[in-house]
């Protein structure tokens, strides 16, 4: 019933939990070791725990690759045939975890600064011949068969501490500016937002659910006594917070039920909306700015080597993308100007364009979006004052009455990155727009409440987390960007 | 069509627009007024704005005190009738926003080092008389049914932000301990964990859902091609990569379709769930606490007014609870012997008991839990070492054949704050397991997997977040301790 592999790695356990010592040491991760500010380092004992990437066998001594996911690059570790332990390392292959206890040396190879020189190492567990990972490339796709195992490699492992950095920075960034984090309801009963496809959450036995006298599914026996759905924006219970608490933010997950296979939509996916009390559409822009800088600037200085990798393999431009986006102010457009621009420029070559016909109300399509912010500006571009037409029912009306303080954020390579708007705060006004839109004002009457007491100017923004993931990575496919993507016919592990 | 509110709230904010600097200046947050590190700060011309909590009139000038969510405690304004906009005063009432510009003096009143002499006023939204929060206090069920505005009363207001604190306390700590931030999925096709009754996601159509030749529902046409469910757990997920990167922590929502109209439960909540690498129950233990003391400990020195009002009203214990569980080492018990501690202690008065009983195997109740926490050990207590036969299929086997690693953290007042567990690393012995617990290992081949490739010891825990809010105010509706609570029958807003 057991194993090679789990009789070994049972084994190997109860060899360290037996000795004690070296079980409770505390192992030191490999970032530590290769970003040391200093050469003290050098002669310290430590215990590193990891995985074997590669395994070089001399005659009398052994290099192994130890990585333990704190950094991309591994530990190179020398073991010597004079080590009591040096059997163990005939267990060893790609894919094996491994202790080792040692003293760091200055390395006399090339690429790293530092190495372990090995006094113990025990194998925790082997990794059988059949492993999937080995060393040689695999592509992006054949990783997502096995995202239980993907985040061993360089690329899903260094997109994944990005990805924890860029979080981290996003709630210093908020905290830092004295907002509250809001942590919004997922399962929700109202379609506020009108915002696309929805899924249905539900108790009800899905063969033969309860009826009414009608015929019509009986949802008063659901769990929530009415239908429930998976949210697609957190943005108006958010509201409700920016006016008690000021300012706040969210960052959770939500849901678009779209039949989509594309690299730009998940079914589940990250937003970051922050909304704020008192503030107009150039607040709104203003702190967005401010926000988008503050988290590529923190991953520029503290994922160094993971963006080398990027920069390497993925995107060759990459720092001076970033380190662009940091530098400089971003454009600012309004839409009605925007569109003259392009106008302009279609009608030079409108061979060039798939969509030639630009007017005002026109929804720009990704290649005018592309144009301003790679051509036209070289930079992140806000395009702002929407066609009210064109945007949703809840931002507010321009005084020119064609127009709604609306604002998108272009970036380049990757487009839309941040969409928002400044909030219809005039009770009578969005009442009229709610019927305007064939919204019923019944069913947003706490939206309404909070126009109707105490009202303020507000404004927001919604920021698609796995969209920035990509842009700072520069990996193509949302797929790469999360642990576990979520669309049509994907929902496993 | 519009009303008078709606009407007054647009011309207050055209005029705020046309007088432009006032638009421009940034506003200044009553809490770093209040909390203005010296008295440098009298003298300075700031802009505040938020929302009125009481007006008192005098004949030649009026206070009003003013609160924008930033603290619990508002700044008093005193308007003086010589003020150009002195009219504005008349259309303020409780719950109206306004915008004050003025200077910053020393108080001469009770309550306050500071107020805000006016030089300019402005109402941005009346706030008409039906205003449900007048200023006299209202029952926690009756805030209830108003989720969008409860946020503005002092109890919830003050969750709120104390809610925030714990949230970043909790990113603060992990990634300064070297953890990433792993977003797991929500959306499942596996119950792996069997933890409960769990919400059905589907985009069938409900009355009429597609069958297949046999008559059942044909799954294959639901979004994701089987039947998919919202998760009770990210730890499967998070082991796959705490076995690649090390050490990983989630913090997100969790759901529980169970139809139970408790205090202590709801149907979406929040979970952190460490998952760490190399380490056994010990670590965990050492982690959880480590954890536990750095959040509260970050709450007491940033959240002293939100503190205080909650010391006041709700829990007047509650700053020797807290200091205590910072300052004192969490007791550490395993199950055998608390077992033993309770049949002592029951032997001398059985009739005090209601489940008298308790034995090897015995699943602990609330009143076991509270006695162990509350009398015998009066600070933070962990259980670990329980029967095997009553923990889950994952938790790693002592050599004892009887018991598992795993714990409990036990927390007066809240009881179960945190449970936890060594994971079984060993492939044949997790194999026999899940057969003993009646599962499919083939349902867990992924899971199976990371026992397969290079196994490591590892551990986890998994933190109710509303448990801890609650614990940390004193509040005991845990419907009190979320901004939008999901229950049986509620979904609203």
């Amino acid at each position: 019933m057991s194993t090679t592999a789990s009789q070994d790695s049972g084994a190997a356990a109860a060899a360290v939990a037996a000795s004690g010592s070296q079980q409770r040491q505390k192992r030191t991760r490999v970032r530590a070791i290769l970003e040391a500010p200093d050469e003290t380092i050098v002669g310290s004992e430590v215990v590193v725990k990891g995985w074997v990437r590669t395994k070089r066998g001399q005659k009398t001594f052994t290099f192994l690759e130890v990585n333990d996911g704190s950094s991309l690059k591994g530990l190179q570790v020398v073991a010597g045939a004079e080590l009591p332990s040096y059997g163990e390392v005939d267990r060893v292959s790609t894919g094996a975890s491994v202790a080792v206890r040692g003293v760091i040396q200055e390395s006399p190879g090339q690429g790293q600064r530092f190495e372990l020189k090995a006094s113990e190492i025990s194998v925790l567990g082997e990794c059988p011949g059949d492993y999937p990972l080995q060393k040689k490339r695999h592509s992006l796709e054949f990783l997502r068969g096995m995202a239980h195992l993907r985040p061993r490699t360089n690329t899903i492992g260094a997109v994944a501490r990005v990805r924890s950095a860029l979080a981290f920075a996003t709630h210093q960034f908020f905290q830092g500016e004295g907002f509250q984090y809001l942590q919004t309801p997922l399962i929700t009963a109202s379609d506020c937002e009108g915002a696309g496809e929805m899924f249905r959450v539900t108790t009800l036995p899905p063969a033969s659910p309860p009826t009414d006298d009608a015929g019509a599914v009986d949802f008063a026996k659901d769990f929530f006594g009415r239908p429930a759905y998976l949210t697609v924006s957190g943005q108006l219970s958010a509201e409700t917070h920016a006016c008690a608490l000021g300012d706040v933010y969210t960052f959770g997950p939500t849901f678009r039920a779209e039949n989509s296979q594309t690299t730009r939509h998940l079914a589940e996916f990250n937003m970051i909306e922050p909304e704020m009390a008192f503030a107009d559409l150039i607040d709104d822009m203003d702190n967005a700015e401010a926000f988008v800088k503050h988290v590529v600037s923190h991953v520029l200085q503290n994922c160094r080597s993971d963006l080398d990798f990027f920069a390497g393999f993925y995107d060759k431009g990459l720092f001076d993308k970033l380190q662009r986006l940091v530098d400089q102010p971003f454009a600012r457009i309004e839409y009605t100007a925007a569109v003259k621009l392009l106008q302009e420029e279609i009608a030079m070559d409108p061979s060039q364009w798939q969509f030639p016909d630009v007017s005002f109300g026109t929804d720009l399509q990704t290649e005018h979006e592309r144009w301003l912010a790679e051509k036209k500006f070289n930079t992140a571009t806000f395009v702002y004052n929407y066609p009210r037409t064109i945007k949703a029912f809840y931002m507010r009306d321009n005084e020119d009455g064609a127009t709604v303080a609306a604002m998108d954020l272009l970036v380049p390579g990757v487009g839309e990155l941040i969409g928002g708007s400044q909030r219809e705060e005039r009770l009578g006004v969005l009442e009229a727009k709610l019927r305007e839109f064939g919204l019923d004002p019944k069913d947003y009457w706490w939206y309404l409440d909070l126009r109707k007491y105490g009202s303020v100017p507000h404004a927001g923004y919604g920021l698609g987390f796995e969209r920035l993931v990509c842009y700072v990575t520069g990996i193509d496919n949302i797929r790469e960007a999360i642990a576990f993507p979520r669309y049509p016919g994907s929902a496993e592990f």
